[in-house]
């Protein structure tokens, strides 16, 4: 069926189990995601299956709400297909009447100005890219296709990487300060292509999924699926620690609040200082999490993963009360302990060249 | 060179990257594990690399702390070599001195009474042995030949079986509850075997150990290789996981009890309540953890590892104030609401048949 004749899908024509889909959707947008009726909703659209799913499934669900939405399809131009993808999404869209903005992003550009890799440079540059386009067109949010299969390979993906608790749960469905939502985040992904495939609707396929040189792609063909040979409700298992991470990390920021209201760090533009007064007779699981907090402040590292082997470092420095160290943190951020006081701050790449 | 002319290493003569790992082992056993001089403990050996290299090195460093050593290996008798591991562990010890008992187990016997696996039934039955051993001989604990292999092993384990935070970390190097301790716990295996051949020392290989049955051995063979490809230190990265565990335990322990002391559950023989009270106004992070300590209270589950799922779907009952709801817990343990309180209690097999 052409792109033009594919009817926006109603809940009262589907078959139960996908009217259940949608319904799921739309608790977990509201229950949540805290999604407010009568917002403007910036959609991130690749062409792919999961978020031309989320397309669709928002597509329904929009008139219950007096959603309005929008769509943002990033060309990151890797590939000789990206055009076509970009082309495939503005037209199921004109199709739905959507309004559509292409986004072309020089990633290649990107990576070699800054040293990235093709991956990290793609990210930063879709996500810069999708937040422009939110701000022009007046939306809430940012809507991402992830699903529950994602947050399986997140865990995975961050258990290789050293990452601490809660972090190490898994993406959140909720990004308040990068204003992402990710609506499909427990939905199963098998369910997303069996409404597509009911509604008619296609998807493009990204050969670059399959490109085993990223290390996302081998978690997915080759790990996970063994992974899944010991434990085939593997995703369940996922999730639940997912929602434990969830729990636990606002368990965490409650206790960060309160002890900052009671002393606050003291900031300056391009540094933290954890004062003495506020770390003395801290639990170190709680002084571990501060100076994670300190760290994404300055960086705002994308995903705000911890390095726990540094900060654990840090901490033991601390304990011994080892005053003048000075420790090297990612992101150019140095930490320097002095009379029971951490200051964390960005080095100048200048300044070190010539000192 | 035949057992009986091995003698004991002696640091002195050690190359220095071997004095070093007996060193590192004595400061992990003094510092972590508080170890204190002149007390006995019990070595468990099975004949293995990591165990006869425990022996070697509690060996070795014995006589600086006035520590005496007694030695137990079980026979589990699954094997037709598991005779001759145990004469060879007794061999061993002859040469140096060290009184060793063999102990045997009737694991067929005990899966088939119990409806365990035969993984399961061994551990059981091993555990169990050990801990009579211990009593016999008056030793403050049992010694464990684990090492950071198994701590990266037993983390992957405990993902795929949905184990919530801190158990996910994985084995501690102490538990008090069971008396036992891991001193090699932060060691590279690799060093192990390297102070075995440097001292002459043969180990027996346990063929059920390449058993690709047992989940643990697939673990080993097929998913640690490959996520060693994707982190070269994968093994350090886990330490550094595992580390922050131990933190975080340490923390929950405090703050439970910190509840516990300002309201105490209620318990009697095979039943502990959480009162409304002490529920009231807690974290949801908090609760899990008490739901769990309860549990763990009650069954004694060996390794003490959460299932987060029912605790999770536990806990939403408690949210929406279900009384009257009933849940099952593994172990025979029931959880019931009411009230805002919960009692956990073991469910009498028989008396569920007669009602």
């Amino acid at each position: 069926m052409p792109c033009g004749m594919i009817p926006v899908p109603e809940l009262r024509t589907l078959p139960s189990r996908l009217a259940r889909l949608c319904l799921d959707v739309e608790r977990f947008c509201r229950d949540r995601l805290k999604m407010q009726d009568s917002r403007a909703w910036l959609l991130a659209v690749s062409g792919g299956a999961d978020s031309t799913a989320l397309l669709c499934i928002m597509t329904l669900l929009a008139p219950r709400h007096g959603w309005l939405l929008h769509v943002a399809t990033v060309d990151h131009q890797l590939r000789p297909e990206s055009a076509g993808d970009a082309t495939f999404v503005a037209g199921l869209c004109r199709t739905w009447h959507i309004p559509c903005r292409i986004l072309t992003a020089d990633v290649s550009r990107l990576a070699r100005q800054n040293g990235l890799g093709t991956e990290e440079a793609a990210r930063r540059a879709r996500y810069a890219l999708l937040e422009q386009a939110r701000r022009a067109c007046g939306a809430t949010a940012i809507l991402l296709g992830h699903h529950r299969g994602d947050v399986a390979e997140d865990q995975m993906l961050r258990f290789l990487r050293g990452t601490g608790w809660p972090a190490l749960g898994g993406m959140r469905a909720e990004d308040a300060e990068r204003h992402l939502l990710r609506p499909l985040l427990c939905t199963e992904s098998r369910v997303l292509k069996e409404l597509l495939h009911h509604c008619g609707i296609t998807w493009r396929e990204d050969a670059s999924n399959a490109d085993i040189r990223y290390t996302r792609n081998r978690l997915r063909h080759t790990l996970l699926p063994l992974l899944r040979t010991e434990n085939p409700r593997l995703e369940e298992t996922c999730l639940h620690l997912w929602e434990l991470a969830g729990i636990d990390g606002d368990y965490w920021r409650q206790e960060m609040e309160r002890h900052l209201a009671r002393c606050p760090w003291q900031e300056t533009p391009g540094s933290v200082t954890l004062p003495r007064a506020l770390l003395r007779g801290m639990h170190a699981a709680l002084r571990l999490r501060l100076y994670h907090r300190a760290v994404a402040r300055l960086a705002r590292i994308f995903g705000g993963q911890a390095r726990s082997a540094t900060l654990l470092a840090l901490d033991q420095a601390w304990q011994e009360g080892r005053g003048g160290t000075t420790f090297q943190l990612p992101g150019n951020i140095m930490a320097r302990l002095s009379g029971g006081s951490i200051r964390f701050y960005v080095e100048k790449r200048q300044a070190r060249q010539k000192s």
